[in-house]
């Protein structure tokens, strides 16, 4: 008999150590156990299983060949024994066994292991406020709920939904409710953006316009206090400014590594509650591996360990602690967080840190905010993507890639080229060099993910100036706060003139572009000049024009119009 | 007065220079002289043009804001000069002045520099054949020529045309005459597959079929040798294997450096005619830069010279010559050939070398061969895309990857994504943790990329065999040629039973997946197994099964049903 492998957790890391294990050492005898009595499901896909764009839960457990990955088919098709409904209770390092419960039992039972690994995954953090066990009360932690979840909303007991979290998958799980079903959906987000520390303030904005106009209530900032229960069941959510109605309530605030089985064994754990893992994939006990959710990885931008909670991350680390299980030398060196989500026709990604996470990190980070074309500006179906990178001004290493796009692949090629670029230390001019493939009807001449660069180039080298979103948006707010402020619109007389009409032309000045070399001297020498565009390109010639000719009062607003347009605000014109 | 610049060019590399210079030197003189009366064009956007995609010429030459690039534009905009119509005879590099000819005038001058920049681009080959200006025969070069294909057209006076080459000019105007214009179109290419050299043959085949069922004909290994000539105008096309009716031809075999200027000013040109310029963009008078398609780069893979005639890389390559000429120390380290085309509803990209090149550049190359989904698989929407990784079996490096997929930006990020690893000379083991952004509507938990690492890593370690296409393809035509060969289709019976219809199970041999393990002792001693199913990954697990159980007589078909059904076989049966 071949060696033991006992494997706790069947959903991602677990199922794909499994296989590749079979296949590397088919005389292993390689057992994986949950408690759960489905296994080896994407859990990513249960908002589009809720929405209905996935009719059946079993697609979401079903190979691309569609077999049901079941214990049949773990079984005849990879040769891997699972025992679901069970529990692993503890490990006896000493004597390399797992103590299990069978949950429709109750009977215990040990089990020997030459190698053990741990894919205990994560847990959905549920907030410790009352009413959170109420009935319409879920996480989205696995198929059981998600079943009930849709269940629940077919047989038209949903009228009104509030999602407690801004983060991927409150924003999934919102569009599910809303799209198909017609739910009315609010999102409550204790933090005052959706998605923090993945995207910053302008992204983030433009994301809650477009729920917005999706008809998702969002309010942001704000805490859910309290869930109000009748007859057992939620009739609504209050929060420290309102009270929501809501017939179900979906908790969506995070997860945390589901660790206490390897806590409790004296595996070594982070403080955030990941085990932790060296580069092997190997916990501090060398008979012991970890992969998923669990574990805690490096961030090969911070270089900070952190939790990376994905399926895709889950699979890479499977496979390459199987690997070392195997014999086979294999290193995971870390994860660069890349992200992207689907909000109705929004993509929204980032990858590496966001502007407040890298100061926060310590960085000198600076941003470039640009909104070019997806692909050749003149090819039909183009379309703007807002992208912010981040950079550290001292090394001028790019710390982080962050973007809003229509709903096609263009955000997802460039944030993954970025993923890429992160975990090697790429710098600004690495990034102004990448070579993305081109051709008219997939990119453009000057790819964005090159003209983003090229920004944080000249911001980096002090050739460029700008404004932070949060500084003109608050300026706008209250123009009387600066007073010696004026907008310089070098866009077109037409595309300027709703604003010169709304502002004023002491606010809001007229100077197209082409002509601002003939008619510099006709500008007001008293203000200093926000050069504002469509983009923020032609922004940055006019600024290093001004300044070549003495008009040094004047700074950029990065991303111009295409970015405030998407961004929304009260004071924009109607179009 | 600021330095003066001259820079000889006005399509790519010139005007990005130019304008860059201008930030970085508002003082300096910046003149840009071309012999063409338009310039700054995205020429890789003509045969959109052509198509009626693009609906006007001038929309290939403006802003994203819709100015026109022209004279006035970079005048009134850049504060560049420009010199068109105006041909640059010769430089003297002594007194540092460049010789002009006003070729509306013919009045000739010279211009004084202090640096210059060549930034000639390149000319399309013209094949030295028969006919080869005749009235209706054109190449893609310019926009005059554009106007000129798109005027006939339009007018009604061409019901046929052939395109010599196969390259990606020739497909892009093949599709362009075919799809709106419903001229009856053939594409005759001297090598034996369509993209030679930037493709393997069986990615090329799945581009010829959809060329096929677009109506267009395709004939491969044939020499243009004559174009037929009546009264002044093309007729008809003679190869060597036969004559196509005609009313015009389009020439796309390829495009030489411009370099001529250079050569005879004495500077260093390759042997491809490519102007030699180290890191800095800076030929061998230090004093002369030069960018885009007249100069030759490293490749980053091969570590050789090569020319690269892209309009991304030309603008890439400007902007570093730019800052170089400002006293902005830049590097342009070389280039990995990143490839991108659309061919009706096909995408088709490369970044590398293609196995073949690998293999004539001494690479012990290799190639894993997969057909992943572009997304999650239960995703709605999903599609196949087909996906060829070339590595080297003795370093593990990874050469290339080439790839079809359907018209999205799928195809375009995993080439993306490769374009940044190859330029920084990652492994197999780097490409299978590349960490590309997940979520079901944008890719799947093992993404595509390193999927086809695990299958690189497999067969680089042994643990995989595989029999090519070409071989399989050559045996499916004469099976006698190998009567101890049998196809083991491990599909569901349902979707092996047309083949063991129409071959006999001797010969095509089903056995399902889930069933092997149960049932192998029913399998055939005498035969050798080509292991067959849908992607190929079922087919790797039972080759490692049938291994362990001493089957060791057998191969994988790489890629499986996904890439032949799109390739296309005269055996496969009707579905």
């Amino acid at each position: 008999m071949g060696k033991r492998i006992v494997i706790v957790g069947g959903v991602a890391a677990g199922p794909k150590a499994a296989c590749r294990l079979k296949r590397l050492m088919p005389d292993a005898e390689v057992t994986v156990i949950d408690q759960d009595s489905l296994i080896s499901y994407g859990g990513c896909g249960i908002p589009y299983y809720v929405s209905g764009d996935v009719a059946d839960e079993k697609e979401l457990r079903s190979t691309s060949f569609h077999m049901v990955r079941d214990e049949y088919f773990f079984d005849k098709a990879k040769g891997v024994k699972t025992l679901t409904s069970t529990r692993a209770l503890s490990i006896d390092r000493e004597n390399k066994t797992v103590q299990l419960e069978d949950l429709k039992t109750g009977m215990r039972t040990e089990i020997e292991y030459d190698t053990l690994m741990l894919a205990t995954g994560s847990q959905p953090v549920v907030p410790p406020i009352p009413g959170n066990d109420a009935e319409g009360v879920f996480t989205v932690s696995d198929l059981h709920k998600a079943i009930a979840i849709k269940d629940m909303i077919a047989k038209g007991k949903v009228g009104k939904a509030v999602v407690i979290g801004g983060g991927a998958i409150g924003i999934e799980m919102a569009e599910a409710l809303t799209d198909l079903w017609g739910v009315e959906t609010s999102i409550v987000e204790y933090m005052d953006q959706l998605l923090p520390k993945i995207i910053d303030w302008p992204l983030a904005t433009i994301l809650e316009k477009h729920l917005r106009d999706h008809s998702i209530d969002v309010h942001l900032g704000e805490a859910a206090e309290e869930i109000v229960v009748q007859d057992g069941k939620v009739v609504a959510v209050r929060t420290g400014k309102r009270t929501i109605d809501a017939d179900m309530v979906i908790m969506a605030v995070g997860v945390r590594p589901r660790s206490k089985l390897a806590k409790d064994a004296g595996l070594l754990v982070s403080a955030s509650g990941g085990i932790v893992v060296n580069e092997r994939m190997q916990t501090s006990d060398p008979d012991i591996y970890s992969a998923g959710d669990c574990v805690d990885i490096i961030h090969l931008v911070s270089g900070k360990r952190f939790v990376a909670p994905f399926g895709s991350m889950a699979n890479r680390e499977g496979r390459v602690a199987a690997n070392n299980i195997a014999g086979i030398p294999s290193v995971f060196k870390g994860g660069v967080a890349s992200f992207i989500v689907k909000a109705f026709e929004l993509s929204v990604g980032s990858v590496g840190l966001s502007l407040e996470t890298a100061r926060a990190e310590g960085f000198d980070a600076d941003f470039s905010l640009s909104s070019p074309s997806d692909r050749a500006h003149f090819y039909p179906g183009q379309d703007i993507i807002c992208l912010e990178m981040i950079f550290d001004k001292r090394t001028r290493k790019v710390l982080g890639l962050q973007g809003t796009g229509p709903l096609n692949d263009a955000l997802s090629a460039r944030i993954d080229a970025a993923a890429v670029a992160l975990s090697v230390g790429a710098t600004i001019d690495d990034f102004a060099n990448i070579e993305m493939a081109y051709s008219p009807p997939f990119s453009s001449a000057i790819d964005p993910i090159n003209a983003a660069a090229y920004i944080a180039d000249n911001l980096c080298d002090k050739r460029m100036r700008q404004i932070t979103m949060e500084d003109f948006y608050s300026w706008m707010a209250n123009p009387s706060s600066n007073p010696d402020w004026q907008v310089l619109d070098v866009r077109h007389e037409t595309q300027a003139a709703p604003f010169v009409e709304q502002f004023g032309s002491s606010l809001w000045n007229s100077l197209p572009y082409d002509q601002v070399r003939d008619r510099y001297l006709e500008l007001p020498t008293d203000k200093k000049f926000i050069v504002f565009c469509n983009a923020g390109s032609r922004s940055f010639e006019i600024q290093v024009f001004l300044d070549s000719v003495g008009l040094t009062n004047n700074t950029v607003l990065p991303g111009g119009f295409n970015v405030i347009k998407r961004m929304g605000a009260e004071w924009l014109p109607v179009s």
